[in-house]
């Protein structure tokens, strides 16, 4: 179905029109007992393994290809480089540490708690040096947050790009953190925080990816945190210390964060100038985008997770997340965006999480053109990607959150696909 | 302080003041900047991990103590043993997979997907057997509920036994589960769902680990789960599926769920008779304590968490959790329970979850004799040990949610005590 990586919905309609004439629709296959089956279930006839041998514990090896992927012709280096959350295998919306994508702009560093130091200088009364044990002392919260990188679905600005959804979607990860609210380590500095004043965060690492946040949000609800899914962050999140700035792109949540300075403008750093800018048709940057707009994607069906039981009923599942708020509605098409039904949403999640959506639905057995469109509680609705070609041009890199379109064939393969 | 661990709360009262009298409440003791601090950020002197290095990561070797952690002389074997969730390393709610506590009855088994079949039989129009894709297709849901196993806390019935809060109370976790209702597969197979039917539910491991259910409580909330925190299950908890019988105690938590059966009257199973009764002092055996009593527990500081930074602010953390619902005041006490302060809780949670407490408070260097107090929605009070002993009686094993007390001298250090 090479062909369909650009085609229109007419044409579409009238190919799947034809298939689903010669196909009826099923029930869920389960079966009557058959004495056979007993046969299988001789795992009561031996021990198993005992609790003393997994203190920390991994997945079963028949999951084993459900793991973070990187795509080596997109960097020069991996230490320079992104690698891609398996969502397309994931469940629910906590998204396990051990496969949380990761970016690095100079690679993972190892920094002890012992060592880590975080230094609060700049426009403050009381230029200020925390030791990991400095924050455990101060008032924490805890709240699940997505965090995605500005780059998500970047690849796919150009036409329909890479064939799985862990790769269009997968720089996107949500996590349960616990830390201190960037406010309260200012008050203990004095830090001037009159609104046109703005906070200049940076790494230990290398690169040490400093970025300017402006002083509202740093009032609002950015968190310095220290544990993410209950324990410690992993090293290739930021260990020991990072900050979480909910809704805003994931280049802002500055790892191993070493350094907060006030200051009264910008800093304009590499990272926001040469990277994290969108370009428009005339030359002009978008800048200071940091705000995750709303967006959604179906993780299954997708081309890493084809549909092989036939037809019948069947499950259309999804994410979905806003950086504004919390995902009011979540709509779902077969037919690549002319007809809609309305997803049941999973439980709703805080605010600036991801929310999982469910279409139980019936398959024919026919073609399909999926797509899902996210809605939050600030009104709006995900757009196009016609839509968002028209407002942003054609050299955009950043900010793709446009509607996902799989095409999915009568054997139930699915395949990246652009609609116009 | 071994005369401490069973004390009166007077005699501690006498003893802290006196204490009390010589120290001064300090602050949070963040540093002015010092020039010979930038000598130990050398990190940015290398380049770091690349993304090609974990496609699924581990903690950092740092926190290779956070983990989970039998009791040798507890059990014959560790085929047929618990291990300890590490909460007090742990922050927020939701439980890291490899991390959360295991019981097994007969070890944990490997059993592949492929292979995996789900009978329903007994008082059903139709005996069905489900394939895991089977379950995939129908209807699905994600929801946040704790584990606890009803042995939780029970050494403590005797007196203070264990010095850990690992050990007190490690026999939790908290995980966001995704899977189909049992109601929907009762529904497929056309079961008898009158209320005074119940289902018999079994694992396919050694032990089978046999438990009745009640119909009223089948058709609530109770899933069949295939995921936990977006993940498949580990093998572990009961991959590919396990029950979830929320609030309810997790030996009802059926791992590798192979049958069901609608039966019209409880089994009484050697997992129901002979264990997970309470036998009162006449020798009467309580029954049927399924659901979990709302009980919370400070997690730091405790015996392996030591406070070390000295009399001044400090963050008093722990958990609460009640199986009727939703957790909506938790107390603390620093003298014994004379006198309380009200916690600040986290993000409200879901029900029958997890919810995070903290007391933001100052040190001020005298010993404290710390103690948690849980009310949940019902208007349900934690009682005191003494409260539950008069109640039960001394034969009790199972179902010991009293308040804990840890005992925290003057250098910080804690123990496990109990005050009358």
């Amino acid at each position: 179905m090479d062909e369909m990586s650009k085609t229109s919905r007419r044409a579409f309609l009238r190919g799947s029109a034809a298939v689903a004439a010669g196909t009826a629709a099923g029930t869920v296959s389960a079966q009557t007992p058959d004495p056979a089956i007993t046969e299988l279930q001789d795992w009561a006839s031996y021990l198993g393994a005992g609790v003393d041998e997994t203190p920390y514990g991994l997945p079963i090896s028949f999951e084993s290809d459900v793991i973070r992927r990187n795509v080596e012709w997109l960097t020069a280096s991996p230490i320079s480089s992104i690698n891609f959350t398996p969502i397309h295998a994931l469940e629910g919306t906590i998204t396990p540490q051990g496969c949380a994508f990761e970016r690095h702009h100079s690679g993972a560093i190892e920094l002890h708690k012992d060592d880590y130091r975080l230094m609060i200088n700049g426009l403050v009364e009381r230029p200020l040096v925390f030791t990991y044990e400095d924050l455990e002392r101060l008032p924490r919260e805890n709240h699940v947050y997505f965090c995605e990188c500005a780059a998500n679905t970047g690849m796919e600005w150009a036409g329909a790009q890479l064939n799985g959804v862990q790769f269009t979607h997968g720089m996107i990860h949500n996590m349960e953190y616990t830390g201190v609210p960037l406010r309260t380590l200012l008050k203990e500095a004095g830090a001037d925080i009159s609104l046109d004043k703005w906070v200049y965060v940076e790494g230990a690492d290398a690169s040490s990816n400093g970025r300017s946040i402006p002083m509202e949000k740093a009032l609002d609800d950015v968190l310095v945190a220290f544990k993410a899914n209950g324990e410690a962050l992993r090293m290739e999140h930021g260990y020991p210390v990072r900050l979480v700035v909910p809704g805003w792109e994931g280049n802002l949540w500055v790892k191993w964060l070493r350094r907060i300075e006030i200051t009264d403008r910008a800093v304009e750093s590499r990272e926001e100038t040469s990277k994290y800018t969108d370009v428009y048709e005339d030359g002009v940057a978008r800048k200071w985008t940091w705000v995750m707009d709303a967006k959604s994607v179906i993780t299954s069906p997708s081309p890493q997770m084809p549909i092989t039981h036939g037809a019948g009923p069947m499950v259309i599942s999804g994410l979905a997340w806003s950086g504004h708020g919390q995902i009011t509605r979540v709509d779902v098409s077969k037919d690549g965006g002319i007809t809609w039904e309305t997803a049941r949403l999973g439980k709703q999640g805080d605010t600036k999480a991801l929310t999982r959506f469910y279409l139980d639905t019936e398959w024919d057995g026919a073609p399909m053109l999926l797509q899902a469109r996210a809605m939050d509680d600030t009104g709006y609705v995900q757009p196009t990607k016609e839509q968002l070609r028209e407002q942003r041009g054609e050299n955009a890199v950043y900010h793709n959150n446009c509607i996902q379109t799989w095409y999915v064939d009568v054997e139930g393969k699915a395949e990246n696909v652009e609609v116009s």
